[in-house]
C-alpha cells in the first residue's frame, strides 16, 4: 500500500448514473485524481452546472470524448452505452493506459453471442480474450494484472455473488436455476423515457423481458465458469418504485437435502470485505446497503425441503457498477480494496 | 336480477384497511345499504371522521361490535383479526343471516393445520365443513348457496388463478411449484407497526418470512383441490414500498413441451369478467389493476424450455380482499356480479 | 334530468394524462358515448393496447385530430398542449358542437397578455370574449348556455376556490397574496422529459418556476375578477414526488381581526357538492380527494393574529382538469351535476 | 488541528433516527471512538443486530441510559425525547464531560417559554443561561468554548439561515415573515405512530399544526436575535412523502426595492463551507442534499417586487440534526469544522 500514491483518471460518459456515481465515490478517494471527464452532449459545460450535488467537489468542464487529454490518464473508466467503449478502448490499451469499463462491451467472451444479445456487430474481438471479468469475489487474482477490465451487470453480481456457494460446492441442480430479481429505477440509465416517469413507475410494480433479457448470457457464462458444468437459468427481472438497490430471490434444487448451508456461505464469503453473509434467519433489505458496495445474503431452506432460496441485496449502482469499477481499481493499484468505499449505508 | 333489491349490511370491524375499502366499493353499489358499522376501539366517533375520504357517503358513528343492531343485516362482513370472527359467527348464522368472512379464521378446512399457522385453538371448528372458499372463479357454484363464505386471502387469490390453467389440464409437474410473490404494504393492515412507516418501508425491498408463511397452507389446500394431487410449493413473500397490489411471479416445469399456453389461458378464462388474459409477450402492471376487481395474467415459457412463467397482479385490497367479499355478496344475492365492481383502474 | 339522453363525444389528444382522465371518468357516465378519440402520434393503434387499464371499457382506435367524425359529435373535449385547440375549435364552433377546451387556450381574455406567457400569436382572439371560464363554483350561470367553456388549470382552480371567500367578502389586502403551492408529477404531463424520472424526483422536493409561472396571469385575473380591484399575488409552485394531487398554502393578511371564517367559508359553499369544507382545526391531504372531483379546503387564523391560512387540497387531473370538465358537461347538458363524479377517494 | 486527537462519545438514545445518524456519520470520523450507546428499551442488544446497515462498523451492546461508563466520555451526546436530557445533563456537566444535546431541552432561553409549549416544567432552569445555541453560522464564536450545546431543530436550522441576510441587513418588514416548510418522515421520528405509515402518508401531502407548532417559539427567539427587534413570523410546516429533507419556502416584504439580494446573501455566507448559495435563477432540491451538512439556498425578487422568496433545503438528519451535532463537537475539539462532513450527496 502507497498512501501516497496518485492516481490520475478519466472517466468517458459521465452524465449517465454510472457515470456521476462513480465522481461521488471518486471525490472522497484519497488516491484519485479526476483529470478528464467527457461527455458529448454536454461538451463546455460545468459539471457541476449539471449535477449540483456535486458542487465543492469538481470544478471540471466536460470534454468532448475524444480527446487526447485521456492519454495523460493511468486509468480510464468507461461508463458508456453499448458499442461506444469498443471503438475508444483499443487506442487507449495501446497507450499502456488501464482501462475499467463498465459498459457491457467486453464482458461476454463469446463475440458472436454479443452480437445476438446487443444486436450490433463487434469491433475489437480480438480484445475479448484479453479482457478480465472484473468480479473480484471470483476473479481477484487476474484482476491485478489486467490492462482491460470488463465490469460485470448489476444483476450479474447479485446472481454469480448469490449462487457461488452452492455452485462451487456442486449441491444443486445445474439445469434448474431461477433467478427472481428486481430492480430500482437507477438501473434503466438517466435517459429521457416515459416509461420511468414517476407518474408512470411510482406505486407501481412489473416484471419485464420475461422471455429473455440481455443480461442472461453474461449470467449463464459465469454460473458455467463456477459451475465447470453446463447450467440452465430462468431469470426474470422486475422493475422496482425505488431510485436503487437490487433483491434477487434465488432458487435451485438441491442435489441431497442437509448440508449446513449458513456454513458454507459464511466459510465461502469470510475473507470478503464486501460480502455480508446474514445471521440464519435474517432477510436482507436493499435500503441497508444503499450507496455501499456491500452485497449481504441470506439463506434458507424452506421446510427442510430439497429447495434453497437464497436472497441477495447489492446498491445496483455501487456493488453493481461503480463502486464495483473502483474495487477493481483499487486492486489493479495495489490500495486497499475498500478505499472509498468503507462508509455506512444511508440508512433511514 | 332485481335492480331495486336493498341488501341491509353490517360491517364488524371496519377500521382496518379490508374495512374502509368496504365502505369505499359499497358507497356506490345500488344495492347496498350500510346499517352497522362496528369498531371496538373508536364506538361512538363518526365514521367520516376518521375517514375524511368518506365524508359526504356515510352518516354513521362506529357501534359496539357485539352490537344486536347485527340482526337486523341481510349480510355480515368480517374484516377482524384472526380468531375474531369465530367468536361472533355462529350466533349470527344461527339468525340466519349471511356471513362473508374476509378474514382467516374458516378458510382453512383442517382445524388442527389452521392451529399450528395461527397460534390459536380454534372456537367452532365444526363450522368448517359448512363454510364455503369465496373464489368465485373456482368455486361459484357452491357459493350461490352458502350461508357462510370464508374469503380468500390475498396471496392465495392471486397465486390459485395464476395456477389453475396448468393444474386444471396437468401441464405441469405439481411437486417443483414456486411462487415468488409480492405486495404493497397495505396487505399489512392499518396498525402502528415500525416496520411499515414510510422513513422504513419507502425506497426499499425485502424478502419476509421466507422459511414459511401463514398463507402457505391455504394456498396448498386450494392447488391440491385444483390439481388433484399433492403439490409442493415453494413460496416466497417480499414487502413492496407501494400502497396497493400484488404482483406473483410463478414458476413451473413443464411435463411435456410445446402446449399454447396463451390459448389455455385465455381458454379457462373466456367467461370470468375479472379474469384478464393480457396478449402474448405483454407484461402486467400492479397500476393497471388499482382500486378494481380485476387479476390480470400473463403467460410465458422464456426460450420455448421446459419452465413457464406465469404473471398475475390484482389489487391486494380489492380482489384480493373486499372486492372480491362484494363479488361473493353479488352471487349469493342474485346481482350482476360486476355490480359496484365496474370501474376501471385509477392511472396514472 | 334526463336519465337516457345520449351525449356523444369526442376527445382530441387523449394520449396525455388529462386524456386519459377523461376516458377513466366518461368509462362510468351513463349518458356518454365516446365516439372519436384521436391522436397525431397513435393513429390507428388500439386504445386499450396503449393503455390497458382501458381493457374492457374501449374498443376504440385512435384516429388522426382532424377527422370529419369529430362532426357528430354533441361535444367535443380538447386535451392538447398551448396552441393546438385553437387551430381546430373554430371550425367544429361552426358546426354548433359545443367545445370544453382543457387546455390553456381561451382561459386568459386578454390575447397579448396570452401570447406573452406562452410565446405564440393567439389564432383566433376574436373567440376570447365568447369563451365562458368553465369553473362552476365561480361561474355556473354562464357554463349553462356557453358554446366554448375553457377549463381552469389546475392551479388556478385551487388558489381561486381558496381565496374566493376572503375576497368575496372584502377581508383581506388584496396587495399582499401568498401562494405556496404543490403539484404531482401527473402535472407535468405524460412526456418523456428527464426531470421528471422516478429516479430524479422521487424522494426529493424543489421549488420551480420561482420567478414567474405561466398560470399567474390566470390566476390574477379569476382574482381580479372575485376581489373587484386590483390584486398582487406572489406564487411559488412545487413539485412533490407524488402522482397526483394538489395542495395550495394561501396566506393573505386580515383587514380586520375577528371575523368568523369558518361560518364565512362554510357560508359560501354551502350549496356546492364538489366543495368541503373540514371541521375547524382540520388539516385536508391530497390522498383524501385521489380520484375525485372534491375540493377540501381548511382555513386558520394562527394565534388569532391578522394572518389567514388556507389550505386547499384536489385533484390536479380530476378537480383541477378532468373532472371539472365533466362538470361543465354535465351543467351544458342539463344532467346533475355530479354525475360520473359521485365516488369516495381511492384511500388508502 | 491534531489529526490523532481521540474523543471518546457517548450517545445517549440511540435509537431514534437522530441517534442513529450520529452512529452513521460517526463511523468515519477519524478523531471520533464511540464508547457507549445507550437504549433503554433494548439495553443488551447488539447495535448492528438492531440496525444491520451499521454491521461491520459497531460491535457495542447498548447499555442502560444511566451507565457510569458515560463518566469516561470525552463528549455526551443527547438523541433524546423532550425531557429526558434535562435529568441526566447535571450530573454529566459536573464531571466536567461536555454535552451536546440535540433535543429541545435547552434551545429555548426563557424556562416559562418552553413549558408552555412542551408542556412540562423545566428541570434545571438554571442551565439555560449557560447554554449555547448550536448554530454554527450564527454562533460559532460561543461555541467554541461551551460546556451545554443546544442543538437547533430541523426547522430551525432552516429558517434561521434562509432569513439571516435579510435580517442582519435590515431589508424587510420584521412583522410579516412567512415561513412555509415541508419536512420527509423521518423527521417525525423512529416511533410505531398509524399516521406515519407508508400506506398512510406516500403518495400524499398535508400542512398540519397551522394553528401553531413546537418549533415556533425557537425560531421566533432565533430571529430577534438575529434581527435585533420583535418578529411576527406565520409558520405552516408540511409533511412530505420522503425520507430525509427539508425545503423551507420564505416569503417578506422587502423596505426598499432594488437590493442585490444575490450579492448580499453570497457575501453573508462566502466564509461558510456548509452554506451554498446557488446561482441565480437556480432552484434548490431536497435530493441534492441528501446524506450531507450542506445547507442550499436560492434567493428570487419575482417580478421585481416588493417580496422576497428564498428556498433553502437541507437534510432535517444531517444539518438539521446529527451533521450539525458533530459540525458542533468539532469545534469544540478544535478540529476542522467538515471532518467527517465531507461528502457528496446521495444522488440519484
Amino acid at each position: 500500500m502507497n498512501n501516497d500514491k496518485v492516481i490520475k483518471i478519466g472517466i468517458v460518459g459521465a452524465t449517465g448514473y454510472t457515470g456521476i456515481e462513480l465522481l461521488r465515490l471518486l471525490a472522497t478517494h484519497p488516491n484519485a485524481q479526476v483529470i478528464v471527464i467527457t461527455s458529448r452532449e454536454y461538451t463546455g459545460i460545468r459539471v457541476d452546472s449539471l449535477f449540483p450535488a456535486l458542487r465543492g467537489f469538481y470544478d471540471h468542464h466536460f470534454v468532448e470524448p475524444k480527446t487526447k487529454h485521456l492519454y495523460k490518464c493511468d486509468v480510464v473508466f468507461f461508463a458508456t452505452p453499448p458499442g461506444v467503449a469498443q471503438e475508444a478502448i483499443p487506442d487507449i490499451l495501446n497507450k499502456g493506459i488501464k482501462v475499467i469499463d463498465l459498459s457491457a462491451d467486453f464482458r461476454i467472451r463469446d463475440a458472436a453471442l454479443w452480437e445476438k444479445w446487443y444486436g450490433k456487430t463487434h469491433i475489437c474481438p480480438e480484445l475479448l480474450k484479453q479482457s478480465v471479468y472484473g468480479l473480484p469475489e471470483i476473479n481477484r487474482q487476474h484482476i491485478k494484472n489486467a490492462s482491460l477490465i470488463a465490469c460485470p451487470g448489476c444483476y450479474p453480481t447479485s446472481v454469480l455473488l448469490g449462487f457461488k456457494p452452492l455452485l462451487e460446492n456442486g449441491l444443486v441442480d445445474t439445469n434448474n436455476l431461477i433467478a427472481n430479481v428486481a430492480s430500482g429505477v437507477s438501473g434503466a440509465g438517466r435517459e429521457a423515457n416515459l416509461d420511468n416517469l414517476l407518474a408512470e413507475t411510482s406505486d407501481s410494480y412489473k416484471a419485464y423481458s420475461a422471455e429473455g433479457h440481455k443480461h442472461l448470457p453474461e449470467i449463464e457464462q459465469g454460473l458455467k465458469d463456477i459451475a465447470g458444468s453446463s447450467v440452465q437459468l430462468t431469470f426474470v427481472p422486475h422493475l422496482l418504485p425505488i431510485i436503487r438497490g437490487i433483491h434477487s430471490t434465488l432458487y435451485a434444487t438441491l442435489k441431497v437435502k442437509g448440508a449446513d448451508l449458513q456454513k458454507i456461505y459464511e466459510e465461502c464469503y469470510k475473507n470478503e470485505s464486501f460480502i455480508d453473509i446474514l445471521p440464519s434467519g435474517s432477510h436482507p433489505q436493499t435500503r441497508a446497503v444503499k450507496g455501499t458496495n456491500t452485497c449481504r445474503i441470506s439463506v434458507f431452506c424452506p421446510r427442510d425441503g430439497d429447495k434453497v432460496v437464497v436472497l441477495v441485496v447489492e446498491d445496483n449502482l455501487v456493488k453493481g457498477a461503480s463502486g464495483q469499477a473502483i474495487q477493481n481499481m483499487n486492486i489493479l493499484f495495489g490500495l486497499p480494496e475498500n478505499t472509498a468505499l468503507d462508509n455506512p449505508a444511508l440508512l433511514p
